[in-house]
């Protein structure tokens, strides 16, 4: 059983660089042990979610990330996608990786991974996302489901809408809505068992150069029915991604969304990089691995706490 | 609020045969009264369909049909689906009534009807029910439920896979979750309102030529199963029609569905025809007036029993 | 064998209006009957479109219009739509009409009519025709030209982009070709007999508030472009409507479509309404019925010498 | 400009077990460079499409493959897909290499190639080819356009019909259509220039295994009517893939399709394989290279007399 409280290490390089720590593959080594190694993280962290690369790296003494990751009681799960690859004459993106997606989830599974991750991005502008790319990555995400599940994955789908650009909270929450609803009718299409899924969607935030001011009740209402309008029962649960959102802000917004009392059929819990490392990153610079792993460790309880609604501003 | 305890009286010829009483406006209208007269019956019914013809009906002393089941304490809705045509070359149904859909929506809304229903069927076969069958039905329905919604009726969803056939539970099952899986794509695309509509959906039967026995308890989990993998949470309550089933096995199953104690983000109800009046009928033929009305009362309350998933065989 | 010079009386009552004429049926009648009795008229024209009403109307010595126009050698058609509805909430239109149109096939066939003609409206505008416009029109036109051909009728397809509006020929010239590829494949998917099918599509020209200037052989060269990226060489004609052009354009424009040497896989003519009635309507008012039937007889001939490619302005 | 005179090399596999030569690089270069140095081959051969095997080859004086077609005076091309990969749970399948297309289309381009193909797969069954592969692959292809065109490189679209199963004409004819409806339509929404492109279709043959007799004159109707109902005008040209046929029943079936005088808005030409190396290769194992390449430029010689309609049997 996947305890969804997951978190992602995907773009280290971007943090690595905004503290000013070299990103090479020694740092990153360390930087990841560091993580996996913080006492008790396993309480509010239940999967754990590899690159490539992480998947393939050991400790000094020899042992793999996996086992490491395995012997905390995590489960290690995979990006199983390639990355995004431009839309020929315009602003968008699909995503990368199907030529040879089976192969690499039966390695993975073969190698310990227990579930997989793909992303997808859209991006909005006052003609994006198009019905066309909306259309392609819900059949892309369909394709990737059923790879994984045959391989014996649980898929994470991360349909992300971008909150890049000036658009207000109304026009996050039809774009979102119209991305899942595409999302769910392909997954119907390609027959993915929806109870052996988790989504991974962003919030209904507004674009980070809006100037409309939005409360979290109000980013929690909207993310809510975003997601009743669209996201089947069946489907066990949903981990937000943080998205470009301040550490705080993921966690309030997510326990302003599992505060709402109507009936919500899923398990809501989070999936966060930036949100759940930034405060880490720097205590590891400035004061030690030590000192980082204690503020790694709150914030991943802090948000745990959110995920059940019982997160407290006075926790900070 | 509508209580989602709904019936329908749309076949009223078919069950006057079955009987022998003769079908003529008399008689309809006789039946109609003796129904929506029943005493306390709006303990157990919150809404009435109407055709146009009841909706036009008065009682002997001039009170209109529709101010009668008002003053009982009951919403009065409209049909307003004109009925099925073949498409060419085919097996399979088409619903006409969208080319003067709008002027008759505003027009029962005016003459006090709060609620409308629209119903699409689905023959199943080796081939059928085809894409674009579901495709087109789900199109017409979302084009309905825009233009009820907007003359401020309550659209009732109906899209119901007969049972007639020799198909077993898998085929209904797989067959209803394509079906929905549409509709509510198409409802998306039209930009209804999910949270002012009801779904009235079939339940999943084995096909009335079917040799496979099955359980009350097996249809209500695959029912249950084919609503959570499609029916969006949004959607506030689901009424059942009867479709070919006997009233103690409407009442059974409904029951059955409702006895289930997995999160079902819907109110689950039932909008039976037949399966309410087929031993009222009789009664009225045989014993008159006054005793058909407490069986319809008793089979009612029934079905309200299994509605909360309190009812029990021994009260048959 | 329908020789593709088509002409359609359809908003007789605009015209009527510009020249001061009452709009009733008796003008209407007398009117019609002129046209219809010019001498030697159908060397130049081989079918007409006629409305219900023109359908049933008849002479002064009781012979209906039917018998007269096959009298005269000409093709009566009729027109089966039902006319534009508003889309909910949006600017755009979709045509009525499906819910009887079997059964009306079948009695204007029974009738003497041999061909008939469907037309769906496209507005262009910054955020117009939507894909699901385009695609809900090419289905109603499918749907329309499968019961038609059931019925024994050749169907014409007739998708109007409207030249209302501000738009360039650029623009023009892509929503065309969109609206086009649409039907096409719409036409494909209901199994359409294409061999069976006549084409009614606007020119490619710029809104009418446009201020770009383009000549009458830029537009038959981007209409022409249109038509070969997307009707297939199965489509045995196509017939051009004059859409809101001034009689002497739409002369021109077909001239030069027709002078490009590019093969080009249809026979291509005309089907005007306006572009062939402006001066003989005037002509009556002023000069009688003589004078009308002359000028009518002369525009008719003029466009059918452009239908060759063969017209000189100084035929005018 | 390409004359449409195109054959590909590409299961050369297949073809040495028959004649009993080992799959090895030294033979497949040996019998390419005997093929590509073909006097005077030009004249009936305008293109020639590489694997990137033979893209990388080079004679035994190092002049590359590519080098010595150019100064042959034919147009090198390249294969672009990556195989077939299955779809799970079906016995279809969708083509792999969109991944990295772009960078391998550019560096095609820039060693010279001129012209691409990329091949789809459809499999006649009773209940394949399915709706969802056929939108599935001509999105692929319309994919692989575009970014075939942005690179600089003319696409050729391979769309084929497996001839493999027991299906009749009819269906073969059905499925084709189907399939081209579907590819023109894609090609249509991602704004592929048609003008652009080329067309490899299967010609509508019966199955391997069915009983029918079908002459080559119903052939070149049958795949004339399909090409006639889907194929714009706008596509400049059309070259048939032998697929399966004998090499006479190729050369035989392509003269029938061009001798029919109805318009035929495209060259029609042709691009085989195995139709045009068969007798070749036998000539290479027993008597040797001259001989090869004198049967092969006969056999080309005669498909260019039958791509004008000219081919006569005594020519055999």
């Amino acid at each position: 059983m996947l305890h969804m409280k997951l978190y992602i290490i995907n773009t280290i390089g971007k943090r690595f660089a905004v503290i000013g720590i070299e990103n090479n593959a020694k740092n990153r080594k360390n930087y990841r042990h560091l993580l996996f190694t913080t006492t008790n993280i396993s309480q509010y962290i239940s999967g754990i979610i590899l690159h490539e690369e992480t998947f393939n790296q050991k400790d000094d003494a020899g042992k793999s990330f996996v086992d490491i990751i395995r012997e905390a009681g995590i489960l290690p799960g995979i990006k199983l996608d390639k990355g995004l690859r431009q839309v020929d004459g315009s602003s968008e993106y699909i995503t990368s990786g199907l030529d040879d997606l089976k192969e690499r989830a039966k390695y993975f599974k073969k190698g310990g991974c227990q579930f997989a991750k793909w992303r997808c991005v859209y991006v909005i502008s006052k003609v994006t996302p198009s019905r066309k790319i909306m259309k392609e990555n819900a059949k892309i995400l369909a394709q990737y489901a059923v790879s994984t599940q045959q391989a014996g994955l649980v898929p994470i789908i991360e349909p992300e809408v971008l909150c890049d650009g000036e658009h207000d909270l109304e026009r996050t929450e039809k774009v979102t809505e119209q991305v899942l609803a595409e999302v769910y009718k392909s997954l119907h299409d390609y027959n993915v068992y929806l109870e052996g899924t988790l989504l991974k969607p962003n919030m209904v935030v507004t674009g980070l150069k809006s100037k409309e001011k939005v409360g979290h009740d109000k980013i929690a209402n909207k993310t809510l029915t975003a997601l009743l309008r669209t996201v089947p029962a069946a489907v066990p649960g949903i981990v937000f991604l943080s998205g470009g959102q301040l550490e705080s802000d993921a966690t309030r917004n997510l326990n302003e969304i599992n505060k709402i009392t109507i009936n919500k059929p899923w398990k809501l819990s989070f999936s966060y990089g930036r949100a759940l490392q930034t405060s880490a990153l720097k205590a590891w610079m400035r004061h030690g691995p030590k000192e980082a792993q204690a503020i790694f460790r709150q914030r991943a309880k802090l948000n745990a706490l959110a995920a059940e609604g019982n997160y407290i501003d006075d926790f900070e």
